[in-house]
């Protein structure tokens, strides 16, 4: 695989089920990636030194998932310029409120673009439309799965009716 | 001013309070933006037209306001595969609750970048991040911008001591 | 069947399960009916042609049903001026309190007329007593129906007792 | 004023601050209506006779609106076959959300057609979107409401451009 | 059996779960009861003749248990001055929320003694402190059930060290 | 004034302002009753001694208010049978859902009888049911009271109409 | 067993499956402990001998785990200045957040630490913590801890990779 | 002053209002602290350097005090293994449900002892007590402290009586 253009951190490996969808998106879309378990709690300095080395390693985009007090990607965030996608994991009795909360409140200068509750899925495709605005062939993918995704909408119609 | 690469919208100039600093962050970083109020219920046309024609007018990014029921962000999101940031906007019962989760919880397929209730400085840092992909010199400033945030942090810590 | 004056329309055909209510107390009182899948994020011109060509059609009422960041009510709402009918989806994590919040809480000018999360059986009521208004027959059949209702109620009751 | 279509009842005159709002819109579209103080909690059987007489009256659409554990627009709707609109009242403590479950959360067989808290002004426009599909001026009427406001939130573009 | 003391009262069969509670503990302290189905919003007239009739009928204490919308403990406490204790009974999608909100938060004038979500046993328990006040046999009862409740307590204790 | 028999108690002089309202209706319905500052945290053995001792010094029901991990009532009711009021008091921060959630949300074995947040009007009300149910006089004045609050509420329309 | 230094109480022993963890955790570390079922609301004498007594019998650290409206670690602390750390066990019906209010809200004067829903693994760690301020073995084995845990964290990095 | 055995850190100085209180504990209480702005997103790196020589420098205790997407406490503990007691300052949307939540839902293995939303005189206060464990003369100071406390809300008692 090419150097990898979007990380894919997560600080469990309980999260990969919810995770593997930013990962098989990226794949979908053609988006070189890495996978990674980082945890925020558990090993801070690898986080830090994630965070800390994205940018020259050539990384363009991190996607960042957590659960309960989720700092992770906040954290890596505040170790980096590059934009950070938080998508919060859903945890055992908040259902995932906690999660939520402790991505997207973050305070003004460290922003994370969070986005819903297990939803690992659009943290991919976010990344892609970011990576799209530098790369045509990319693009114009992102333009055709939504032609098909909006295809298979109106089969479902079809079908009900 | 040069052709705006961030379009910054929201639903009602009363929202403007806070979307006011997506604007000025743009500004300090120096990168092109325009100021729209387009409602997705009181105007869906020219929401949908907005969104539809972001990119080929030249927009890279969309920053997107709302409060209570917030459907700005995630229709102009389906609009376009240009990356969309949406901000809660605080609502007068609920407290932006309701605003949060109308933007945040989008089904896959359509993503939107959320930031914090009223945090619309977030929403232009975030724009910046996502720009600063493809602008070396925008990189520098948000690189510098990080390192006056953390000397500003430490004059507090310096007063406080 | 003739020509239907009511639509139910869904996002997506997972949320069949709860709009199928709808769609039984539509055909319990004999109201001409019509189930759609349109999704709002996926299929943003058809859900808008939708709206828009609604009343012409002949529709009386819409009934739209939605989970997470539930948009497609209000956004139906914003293209016609035919009462429409929000139902919340339970959702996964949040268990449909982000799918109320977000069909309730519109912003003035563009109504929604909500029902309880999960409750496509009064979406269907709702329906039927708005044409009611307009239907003698109709109007007989929904005192009937309540008065069925409440024998019922009393039944359970004396079973009990 | 003629014989009134619609009935705008709050269980306290401290709600009329936000009733005040439906009352108005159904001026402002010429809907003959009457406003009421009744208790579901302190005058029960006045409730009750309210609901059970309303059709008879004349009346075609119920606007209800109470506060915390409100009970008005459920329990009306249990008397009467007409569409009941629900409108939670902003309570102090919790500020609208025990109002808002109170009301939306009704069980099978009794529908309350439920609006945002607080939004008075919504619950006319809703009553007046029943009433218009009876009605070929009111229907007009409605429909150039919506291209005013639609032009009130481009003029607002336009101050801000 | 005797004369029934206290009334207990759900609004569907589908309560009884919950409420079953709530008749074993009176059954448990010799407190004659009787247990119904009565709808608040299905047969509001029998509710509010349930309510009305109460205390004639000799009835001191009424147990109402409900979910969602729950309007029945606080409709009959609008139809009696007996102490009427509202049991809020779990829903499906909000956990109970709903209906411990729309039971506790009743307006000044009309009280609602709530107790917490599907407690039907602490229901019967109060309705017994409360008839105690004018039973000694029954205030004994109830003394010696509150030592045996330590007892079994302090027994689980043993076990457990 | 003759032995209380309500006991109204706070954790702090600070929820006297919720609290006056119980002890108001106390004297409103010639109701004897005394006032205390008890603090279940700052001065556990008093509280427990007040819980012990209250059913021998003649009390018949307990009020007891506080916020936050609001332990007073529940506390105050495990140390005796006496019925027990719970009054949540309103919060700075979460607004007395914490409040209410601590008060209400009792285990089986040892009830609360909660009413609404910062409701000590009906807490007294509550306690008026509760002593009239062996006191006619009582029960002539809460009769009373019910048609004078209704007539207040009819007296509203009237003025409102 | 040595002298217990950390006291290991519940509500009820249904709380067990929840509190082993504490247990298991200071067996781990070599930390004598005691567990114990001690009720605030069914042995309420009880519960304040354990906390009065707590100190002298040798303990440091109570950790206290209890349910819904959980008094238990709030009430110890009221009768000992030795630490108390809460664990909120999760409740059936609202998940835990009214265990984690009840626990975590404490008024000015007594302080509860308090950990995460249902973790009593970290309130045995926390207990070790504290422990570890005066016993240098166990600062020791505390730090061997956080670099073992570092690298079953890192290990799953490279299983993933 | 002595070597401050108690840290003291917040994100921001606008913290300060509410962290003033744990610092004023400390000082009634005679024990050496120091008050620190170190923020977990502005200046990670410090952050991690505070947390990594805590204890070396001499430290047993850290206070942190944050609001929203509130990740000093959690962060702090991460990088030792001294107690961290954990502040939840009330943010302005939200009201501190979101810094409650951020702080308080930590994942096994990294615990934070989390005090009431706002309550830094409780943070202060579980330092003490955890110091006293090791300072017995503090154990006095802090037993007086208690009963000067009930005193106080005794004497409160007798005024309001």
């Amino acid at each position: 695989m090419k150097k990898p253009l979007v990380g894919i951190v997560m600080g469990s490996d309980s999260d990969f089920e919810v995770m593997r969808a930013a990962a098989e998106t990226c794949a979908e879309f053609g988006i070189p990636h890495e996978v990674r378990v980082v945890s925020a709690h558990r090993t801070p300095d690898d986080m830090a030194d994630y965070g800390r080395t994205a940018q020259r390693r050539g990384l363009r985009v991190i996607i960042a998932g957590a659960g309960g007090a989720a700092h992770l990607p906040g954290m890596l965030a505040s170790h980096t310029i590059l934009p950070v996608i938080g998508v919060p994991v859903e945890s055992r009795a908040l259902k995932g409120l906690d999660s939520l909360l402790s991505i997207v409140q973050m305070p003004a200068g460290i922003p994370v673009a969070t986005v819903a509750i297990n939803n690992g899925r659009n943290a991919g495709l976010l990344a892609a439309s970011i990576l799209a605005l530098q790369d045509k062939a990319l693009n114009r993918r992102l333009a055709a799965f939504r032609k098909k995704q909006a295809a298979a909408s109106r089969a479902k119609n079809k079908k009900l009716g």
